[in-house]
């Protein structure tokens, strides 16, 4: 790791919100045309900015997850709209390299912290929004991001609480490569279920299969195959659904449920840049089927992330969860990587890599 | 009541299936274009064919269900479809008139009984498949195919363990001017929450609102109002739907819900007749309400019926409940009702009167 910054720069880079996508993103940051813009240059915090409570963080990795596409939507939901002109919203962790004068609160310089950071370099935040972190040999720092973060926290409470899974189901998981699903597919096998994995690609799929899901029972499909439809029906019918993919893919499940299946509908990226999504046809079979399907969001579940974040801990450290990142470099980097999500570019969770040795080369 | 055949005909009729349609029903009865195909001059049963535990029932009314479109599907559902040639599958209700040789059992000849009698003017069924019914005064044999039978039933346990409904939510019903639909309106109100009663129409849309939903706290909305979409906004966001049209309005719904809010899937009647359903475009808005659509078929609460049916029994001799019947007469009036519910041609429970006077005039 970079040592931290005896001083900080005089400028930092940050991206902002240029105008409010229509349909899929325009990665360009030229800031005339795209979705985004990148602004360099940005004078650095003053020490008589930072209020009492307030810390610098220098922003190390963030996070970069389907459900930032919906912050981008000038729609009702459970966060804000991000604001045009705003830094884009982001989970990240960094290192902590200011506390306001006198300030003997709860954090120290160079302490390592997870919140909502942003697409920035350098982030001013109340303490109260970040949490301290402890990193070790074993525990990294984007696991925090990750299956120890929101990530994690998703695909638990996701599979426990709205799908309510239990031994002995078959469990399909779909977006089973991406960030949620990998650790999905892992803790529905951990909890003595049959996980039907459905991913994009040979080689996402043998991942899957060779690392996640190499016992007999569980079953990896590729929705690019040209066999993918009948190898599901293949499968039999189902009973709990991790969905985080939405449109043709759900449509096809809903034709394969057993009675009082039930959907957990995390995400449903598929449609998340439809401009007119196709919608779901087959939903009449959860009537026959007295079947359900619950949305969802994590931060439904703050009260009990401890529960789930120390199951998390205890099978990382066990070896019993594995864990993949896709990790790109450079803060310019930020849009490409979230676009990269809906051409299925990542496997595990997508990463980028921030701090000052990411700054841009312009 | 016509009083009961002392020797029974020589002949009956009754309907069954020519064809499975593709869409919409064909209503015709000539036995070479339509989906159905009405037989006449069916022999009588003959005693000898009454195996013990086995009786003749006269059949006096059927029930005429949205339900009834989806058996005729060669689909998995709840139910087998339908098979071709077979007569008709109903509910009815109607009168024993001949037991088995030599049978002292439940029933006697002359008592009332309802069950899944079928398009048919006689039906030989089992004991055990037919439920005998008390009529009275007050309780017309026809309510045990609406408020006291399985429609009363599907409005119980759909808001009830379904929707959760809990005093001071809105609940939206849609088909509000329905046989299920105007019971769910009327259950909802006495259960306190607030009711906004969608249905097709000015004439329904005046019943609604004059006679089962008066006071102020509640609004009917005609959908096929110009100002529909509007006015449902100026609502504000709803709690819980007990939902049976499906299609456009379930997707407007979908964009007003509040969090958690929950969606009892009882049918979708502007979808099932339809080759290619539009869908469900706005299914995303699940994720950010952390709302939940769950479909249920009545027979899921048959270990429960008495508890629903002690409650209906009591609001109907209350008067807290009022009941209201689009009737027809003759057994060639079968198909005609049933395509008429997807005209939306009924305000209430749509019966039609079968029994020996309601033969065709052939």
């Amino acid at each position: 790791m970079a040592p931290l910054p005896s001083t900080l720069p005089r400028t930092y880079s940050r991206i902002t919100l240029r105008e409010r996508p229509k349909a899929a993103i325009n990665p360009s940051l030229d800031g005339k045309t795209g979705t985004f813009t990148l602004e360099t240059g940005v004078p650095m915090f003053g020490d008589d900015e930072l209020k009492p409570g307030e810390v610098i963080v220098q922003v190390d990795w963030i996070s970069v997850d389907p459900a930032m596409r919906g912050w981008l939507n000038p729609t009702r939901s459970y966060v804000p709209p991000v604001a045009i002109g705003a830094t884009m919203r982001a989970a990240g962790v960094g290192r902590v390299v200011r506390l306001a004068e006198g300030d003997k609160g709860e954090l120290a310089v160079g302490d390592w912290v997870v919140g909502t950071l942003n697409w920035t370099q350098y982030a001013k935040v109340p303490v109260k929004e970040v949490q301290k972190i402890q990193v070790d040999s074993t525990i990294s720092p984007t696991l925090y991001l990750g299956a120890l973060g929101m990530t994690g926290q998703t695909a638990y409470w996701g599979l426990h609480d709205v799908a309510q899974i239990q031994p002995g189901d078959t469990v399909v998981v779909t977006g089973a490569a991406g960030a949620v699903g990998s650790i999905a597919c892992q803790l529905a096998k951990l909890h003595g279920c049959r996980v039907v994995a459905i991913a994009g690609g040979e080689a996402k799929c043998k991942w899957l299969k060779d690392e996640l899901l190499p016992e007999d029972q569980h079953v990896v499909l590729d929705y690019k195959s040209a066999d993918f439809k009948k190898n599901f029906r293949d499968v039999g019918y189902v009973d709990k659904v991790f969905e985080n993919v939405g449109g043709e893919i759900l449509d096809l499940i809903l034709t394969r449920l057993n009675k009082y299946a039930r959907i957990a509908l995390c995400g449903a990226i598929a449609d998340y840049q439809s401009a007119q999504p196709k919608g779901l046809q087959m939903y009449l079979t959860l009537i026959s089927q007295s079947a359900t399907i619950q949305g969802f969001i994590v931060f439904n579940y703050s009260q009990k992330y401890h529960v789930a974040a120390e199951e998390m801990a205890k099978h990382i450290r066990s070896g019993a969860l594995k864990v993949r990142e896709t990790r790109t470099e450079g803060i310019d980097q930020c849009v490409n990587a979230l676009v990269g999500l809906f051409s299925g570019a990542n496997t595990g969770k997508s990463l980028v890599k921030i701090g000052d040795e990411g700054a841009p080369k312009l």
